[in-house]
């Protein structure tokens, strides 16, 4: 028996194949999707069987929006975006994944939401490089591999 | 002067224009969106020039994750819906508003997000009023009308 109540949990291999890891603040890991589109971030509370935010104890609610609003500085001092968009749906992914994404607009997709809009299109390796470099600098995290 | 901080908040016409009020978190009003396609509500912080989540007070950021919690439970338990789609995006308008959408498999665009899948279908008064209904009875309002 452990107390961590990280034990049990495991990336979804479908959000493991669509990102690449920036790192883990105290609650979530962090993962950049590669979509050079949009900087586009995914915060994975490391809490096993978990589908909604609602199932999240209250503290861990709480931890969640404070690390959605250090994410969303960050991103937005990097990007200098327009507008953020934050949305946890998960209709395929079963596994609770909260999107930070850094809008622009004349983006590929702007003004629609991004889901479905147009084809991932992949980052080259210097420029997804600097932007995880960056992240890394400013959030707060406690491991980074 | 006033230290009432809803001072000089104003409804977006268009947030108006497309929902019936359902009333008064402490925070947010609650709207529900005309789509039958799906139980739609907006929740939008009574505070003025508020465009992301992060420009709120780490107060009011706390409330606001409070009452999504408070409204993702109800709509939950009302429509025995089979997921949760709840997100700020406000691309068009920039009024501050949080979507927590009750999803149901086989949905008018499951299990794509809901924005501009398909045309909104206007409720039935019936429906509408029974829907409304239930929710001011099980949402802990300080104001409805």
């Amino acid at each position: 028996m452990s107390s961590d109540p990280a034990v049990g949990w495991l990336l979804h291999p479908q959000l493991a194949q669509d990102t690449v890891r920036v790192g883990d603040l105290a609650l979530c890991r962090v993962l950049l999707i590669n979509d050079a589109n949009y900087p586009w971030l995914l915060l994975v509370p490391r809490r096993p069987d978990i589908g909604e935010i609602m199932e999240l104890t209250a503290a861990d609610q709480s931890q969640l929006m404070g690390e959605i609003m250090q994410v969303s500085r960050v991103l937005k001092a990097i990007t200098v975006c327009d507008k953020l968009n934050i949305a946890a749906l998960g209709n395929v992914v079963p596994q609770l994944h909260v999107h930070v994404i850094a809008r622009s607009k004349g983006d590929a997709a702007w003004p629609k939401p991004v889901w479905g809009a147009v084809p991932p299109r992949a980052y080259d390796q210097t420029t997804q490089r600097q932007l995880i470099g960056l992240l890394r600098e400013q959030l707060p995290l406690i491991a980074a591999d």
